[in-house]
C-alpha cells in the first residue's frame, strides 16, 4: 500500500505539471496575441481554456481518490491538499490569460494605442514567478518558493509603472479612455498571474516547513 | 469513531461560518467607508484583515487533522475538501475588503470626484451571493448554490455600468483620471467577492451531486 501510494503522488506530480505547462503557455500566448495585436490567437486562447478546465477536474478527482483510498497522513497529506489548491490556481491563471485575449480583442481594433510599456518584461517576470513555484514544488526547494515572495513585489512596481502611464495616457487623449483601460486591465491581469504564483508559493513552503507562512509578514508583505 | 468525526464536521462548519461572517462584515465595513469617505473606517479594515488569516490557518489546520485522523471518505470527504477551498476563498474575499479600502484612503482626499454609479446596490447584491453561498453549504441547498451563480451575470453587468460611467467621467475630467480610476477598481474588488461567492457555491454543487458541475457551461456561463 504504501509504495503504491507513492506512485500515485508521482503521477498526480506529472500531471499538475502538465496543467501548469498548459496555462503558462496560455499566458504567453495571451501576452504575444497583445504585442502582435493577433486577433485569431487570441480566440485559440479563449477557446483551449476548456481544456485547462477539465484536467483541473480530473486532478482534483484524483485527490479525492488518493485521498479516499489511501488515507495519507503528515507530509503525504499535506502535499495532496497542496496540490487541491494549486491546481485550483492554475485554472484561474488560465482564467487570466483568457480574460487577457478578451481584452485584446478589444484594443487589437482598428487605429492603435501607445503606450511606453514593456508587457513583455512584465510577462517574462511572472512567467518566471509561475515556474519557480511550481520547480519548488515538484523539488520541495523551499528556497526557490521563498525568492517568488520576492519578485511578486517586483510584478507590483511594474504594474504601477503601467498605472502612472495609463492616467498621462487618459490626460493626454481622453476620448481614447476604452482602450488604455483595457491596456492597465491586461497589466493587472497579468499582475494576479504573479499573485497566484505567489499563493503557490506559499504553499510549498506549508507543506515543506509544516507551518503556516502565508500570513507572516516577515518574506511575503 | 464515526460519531466523533461528526462532532468535527458540526465544529468546522460553525468556523467556516465565523470566518464567512467575518469577511462579509469586511467588505460591508468597506463600502460603508467608501459612502461616507471615512479614512479611520477605511484604517481599521486594514489593521483588521490579519485576524482573518489567522482564521484562515486554523481552520485548514484542522480540516488537515481531521483528514488525518478520521480518514473521512465519500461525502465527508468532500465536504472536507470543499472547506478547505471555501476557505481560502474567504481568506480572499477579506483581502478584497482591504484593496477597497486602501482605494478609499485615495479617493477620499479633499476634492471628491462624482460619479452617479450606486456601489451600495452592487456591494448589496455580493453580500448576498455571500450569504446564499454560505447558506447552501450549511444546509446542503443545491438549488440556492444554483442562484448564486445567476446573480453573478448581475454583478457583472453592474461593473459593466461602471466601467461606461468611468469612461465618460474620464472624457469629462480627464485631470482626474487617478480617482476615477480607482473607484472603477473598487467595483472591480466587488465582482471579484461575487466571483469568490461563485466560486463557493459552485464547490458546494459539485460537493452534493458529487460530479463537477464548476467547468460545465449550463448555468454559470
Amino acid at each position: 500500500m504504501k509504495r503504491h501510494l507513492q506512485v500515485e503522488l508521482e503521477r498526480i506530480k506529472k500531471r499538475i505539471l502538465l496543467i501548469a505547462g498548459m496555462a503558462e503557455e496560455s499566458v504567453q500566448k495571451a501576452v504575444r496575441a497583445l504585442k502582435s495585436r493577433d486577433m485569431n490567437l487570441a480566440k485559440e486562447i479563449i477557446a483551449g481554456d476548456q481544456t485547462i478546465n477539465e484536467m483541473e477536474v480530473e486532478i482534483e478527482e484524483e485527490c479525492l481518490k488518493i485521498l479516499a483510498l489511501h488515507q495519507p497522513v503528515a507530509v503525504d497529506l499535506r502535499f495532496i491538499v497542496a496540490v487541491i489548491k494549486i491546481n485550483n490556481d492554475l485554472e484561474r491563471v488560465g482564467d487570466m490569460a483568457v480574460n487577457i485575449a478578451e481584452r485584446v480583442l478589444i484594443v487589437a481594433k482598428p487605429r492603435p494605442v501607445f503606450l511606453s510599456f514593456d508587457f513583455d518584461e512584465m510577462a517574462r517576470k511572472v512567467e518566471r514567478m509561475l515556474k519557480m513555484s511550481l520547480d519548488s514544488l515538484v523539488n520541495g526547494d523551499v528556497d526557490m518558493a521563498y525568492k517568488v515572495g520576492l519578485m511578486d513585489d517586483e510584478v507590483d512596481a511594474l504594474n504601477q509603472r503601467c498605472y502612472d502611464l495609463v492616467k498621462e495616457a487618459l490626460q493626454r487623449e481622453p476620448d481614447r479612455a476604452n482602450r488604455f483601460i483595457n491596456l492597465l486591465l491586461i497589466a493587472r491581469h497579468l499582475e494576479r498571474v504573479a499573485d497566484h504564483a505567489t499563493n503557490i508559493a506559499e504553499e510549498v513552503i506549508y507543506m515543506i516547513e509544516g507551518e503556516i507562512h502565508r500570513h507572516k509578514d516577515e518574506v511575503f508583505e
